[in-house]
């Protein structure tokens, strides 16, 4: 079938929005009409030529829709259903996945490969095979993907909103609940208030945080890092120290969560420099693969026990994480539609990366069109 | 009471055995006889000049003797009662304490002010008063002491080999068992081979791991490496790689324990290739208090989900680790004489950190005479 789809066809070039061949579904595949999607940075790094990715591909990573067709072998989905199409594929059966760490699933490795898992392309244009992001690609009216990736959700919800869960949303939430382990009466500092930040915010929150401190370099977002849960806000973490130093009478954050995705090394330092002795500095967002140098002083890790740990998808279990996160915001615990700065056609793609490097979007949502 | 004791004037320069007058127990306080100290490669860090600890001070934090007198207050300790004393004292009461995190016991922060935690000294030489290496300064015939350091130990244990529980053995135990949670049937690097690492492969051995692999540099250590437990010994990092992808077919190890107390940037990036996705890469040992700049791909915690872990004293509740490494030792199961090199006196002190940072040493041992 022929739909249309943003293509990044290299490097440092603008999202060509244009007709592309779906082929069908393949065994374990499913045909998907994707509704919604939202707007990451983590696609805007293969355009920044900072992230690995194969090229040409359709973008898009975080998608929800509706099922049209399955291929043979599909089982635990049927035309009609409803899904969140979630950036990590949770095949069920490796190593990670069977210990309940399903972000860390083996088909992982395929999300930058472009192709799809048997190693070949279900999507066409200019004479040739164009691959799909986290094998998604939801920049597009359509999308053949694996079983493994789609997750199924009850109908009553919104997809404009549900795409969110796919990524952004529930690896700020599981960095603060599953990563930071936040407990009752934490104090918190949650370092970026974007689509991930703004889920930590809210993770931090329902699990009880006493204090959360929100630092964004954007005075903009205020506002709303308050309304998802933060106690106090600062533009600068040299700031944030002094006032979790007083807030804590000197004994500093139980955890605090680097969200951004652009990290220099002194900002590893200084952000430690937030974190009591034993607490933790959680390192969540798609970084670019650029090495950083951060100057750290040992005793910090030896002497001070701090800890500095890395999180994908917030350690979330995507089959039991994307439901569960769903619940709590039917119930008006997890706000959604709050995050949601701006909603866009397809075709305006371009206009919404440019609004979220200008730092003017929590979260940008493509509403396609069929 | 006078006693002979050796005392570090000044960084650069040598232990200096001599007399030094020791005042009895005040409030809370105990007056022990050490019969053994350990050498712990922290002594050796005021002497480098790269430990911010006040001087001159009576060095030995690691030691094992006999309560001769109990100051007022003194509840749980009584004359004749072998004790252990550890290098962090653990107050019982503070929010560390209350939340079995005894290591981080607020009482820590004296460690390096040579001071008593009334402010004030109780060892005078040379017509000035003289700190103690973490409240004990084990390198001496007696110390006066705080109860909040000492741990009571049955008496049928060698005090020779016990004084090893009150530092080393038990960071490095713990470095495998609390930090790194080893499991059974995983896959641990212990890099180096001391008083810490030789702790850090025997908790890995007998938390179940399968495979150990240990490296040190000093090649004579593999036949007391394997004695302790492990499987396999390289004498560089990128070989143990290498043979670690091998032996794992390519998912790399569950976590690997650094406990060498030189550190250079380059070591930790080396050290977190080591590791597989999820995987820990612990930090234990005290290193200099300088900064590292260690080189980091940014996609070591963003995507591969590594964390980076800082590791005090193993995160030991000393009074309730200390008793149960012990007993340990009792059952034949945890090894102590076998990490005992070389015994010394206390006026060949300074023949013993020659020999430990020359590499002959899993460790030393002083004995006191009295």
């Amino acid at each position: 079938m022929k739909m249309n789809a943003a293509i990044l066809w290299d490097a440092h070039q603008d999202w060509s929005v244009e007709e592309v061949e779906l082929d069908g579904p393949k065994e374990g595949e499913v045909l998907v009409s994707f509704e919604a999607t939202g707007l990451c940075h983590s696609d805007h790094h293969p355009r920044a030529g900072d992230a690995p990715a194969a090229l040409p591909v359709v973008g898009g990573h975080e998608g929800a829709g509706i099922v049209q067709e399955v291929g043979p072998g599909v089982t635990t989905l049927k035309p009609g259903d409803h899904v969140v199409a979630s950036f990590l594929p949770a095949c069920g059966r490796c190593r990670w996945c069977s210990t309940g760490q399903q972000n860390l699933c083996d088909m992982g490795e395929f999300i930058m490969k472009g192709v799809m898992l048997d190693g070949t392309y279900r999507r066409h244009a200019q004479g040739r095979g164009v691959g799909a992001m986290s094998l998604l690609g939801t920049f597009a009216q359509y999308g053949t993907v694996a079983e493994a990736s789609l997750v199924k959700i009850d109908e009553d919800l919104p997809l404009s909103r549900a795409c969110l869960i796919g990524c952004g949303v529930t690896t700020g939430w599981g960095s603060a609940v599953n990563t930071a382990k936040v407990s009752p009466g934490d104090t918190v500092v949650v370092i970026g208030c974007g689509g991930i930040g703004s889920g930590a915010i809210q993770g931090a929150r329902i699990a009880g945080a006493e204090k959360i401190i929100v630092v964004d370099i954007v005075e903009d977002k205020r506002e709303k890092a308050f309304l998802f849960g933060a106690t106090h806000f600062s533009t600068s973490i040299a700031e944030a120290t002094e006032l979790v130093r007083e807030l804590t009478r000197g004994v500093m954050a139980d955890s605090a969560i680097l969200t951004v995705g652009l990290v220099e090394g002194p900002m590893i330092g200084e952000a430690l420099e937030l974190v009591r002795k034993g607490g933790a500095l959680v390192l969540t967002a798609l970084a670019p693969f650029s090495d950083i140098t951060p100057t750290l002083p040992m005793s910090m890790f030896t002497l001070f026990q701090k800890r500095l740990l890395g999180s994908l998808y917030g350690e979330a279990n995507p089959r039991a994480d994307i439901p569960r996160l769903l619940s709590l915001y039917r119930e008006g615990k997890l706000l959604l539609d709050e995050t949601v700065t701006t909603e866009y056609k397809l075709a305006d793609v371009n206009r919404g990366f440019d609004d979220m490097l200008a730092g003017k979007n929590i979260r940008g949502v493509i509403l396609h069109d069929h």
